[in-house]
């Protein structure tokens, strides 16, 4: 299994979760961190204030081009559906402007469902 | 080691940490993700109502069974205790319904305590 | 690759960060979970409300020594950038007393640039 890491503008986030859906991909997905690029510091209200919609913060957002609010999108997948994922996620999030995003994939020991304790890639459905 | 990354109904997180506690789990703990089945899209604002305790919100996701407000907890553990944590979370939260959760296992190459530099397992209590 | 997840006090993420780029490490990074000690219980409103800044939430956590407020700080780096990350990390946040904190490091098997495509380290930088 892997974990796939999706760090995406916030806008995004619903229409890649579809295009997953579309791909077949139904297993497990996260979302919630706030993100800053590590060459800038990053205000947590400004962030908090962007991701809630307030115009104010996203344009103060917007006036530092390395202090992007972006949103964690996690999927976790069997090791057979992980390129797809990655191959959707790029298609719905590439723009070719700086700010697409990235993914980190990493590895994933083990699932279990806990209402029934099944265990490995079925318990990812 | 190991990070056990449990996704639990969020009225259940205080008591399965009181549960590894009962275990002799005192390792770190991590809370505070919100989360989402990957069939449906949610909803961010509604996720954080339900979060705070908010009637209305709670009734929304009630609606809509697949989208169900988790809480993400975290537990890091020498790879003995692995098992341990793995029962006593699937105890605590398995009631037979669907939304009982899941369970994530990922791989922990080191841990270093930062007050005293120390490494491995020793840096875990 | 590899994931140096660090958490460390509130008060230590904008100095921690400048640190790592001062030590030429600016891959990505990611702040934003709040954390809490395996041995106690956590309340979420006073975490939340100490993140914000608000004097009686962290009167409140302070009067419980083991239930502190933390922020995550993720750095993804290439393996050989990953003790020079560990290193900048314990020197900015080793005060000595009990909270400074723990660092993490997981594997990241691969990560890519959604702009561009490209895959392993150069997606980095």
């Amino acid at each position: 299994m892997k974990e796939i890491i999706s760090v995406i503008r916030i806008n995004k986030v619903n229409e890649t979760k579809q295009a997953l859906i579309d791909a077949g991909i139904s297993a497990f997905t996260a979302t919630g961190r706030v993100m800053g690029r590590g060459k800038g510091q990053v205000h947590y209200d400004i962030l908090q204030g962007a991701e809630a919609g307030h115009p104010e913060a996203i344009a103060q957002l917007g006036n530092a081009p390395r202090l992007v609010a972006k949103r964690i999108l996690t999927v976790v997948v069997p090791d057979e559906l992980a390129q797809t994922a990655i191959d959707t996620i790029i298609k719905t999030n590439q723009t070719g402007k700086p700010g697409d995003g990235k993914i980190f994939v990493t590895p994933i020991l083990d699932t279990i469902r806990v209402r029934t304790g099944e265990e490995g890639d079925v318990a990812l459905n």
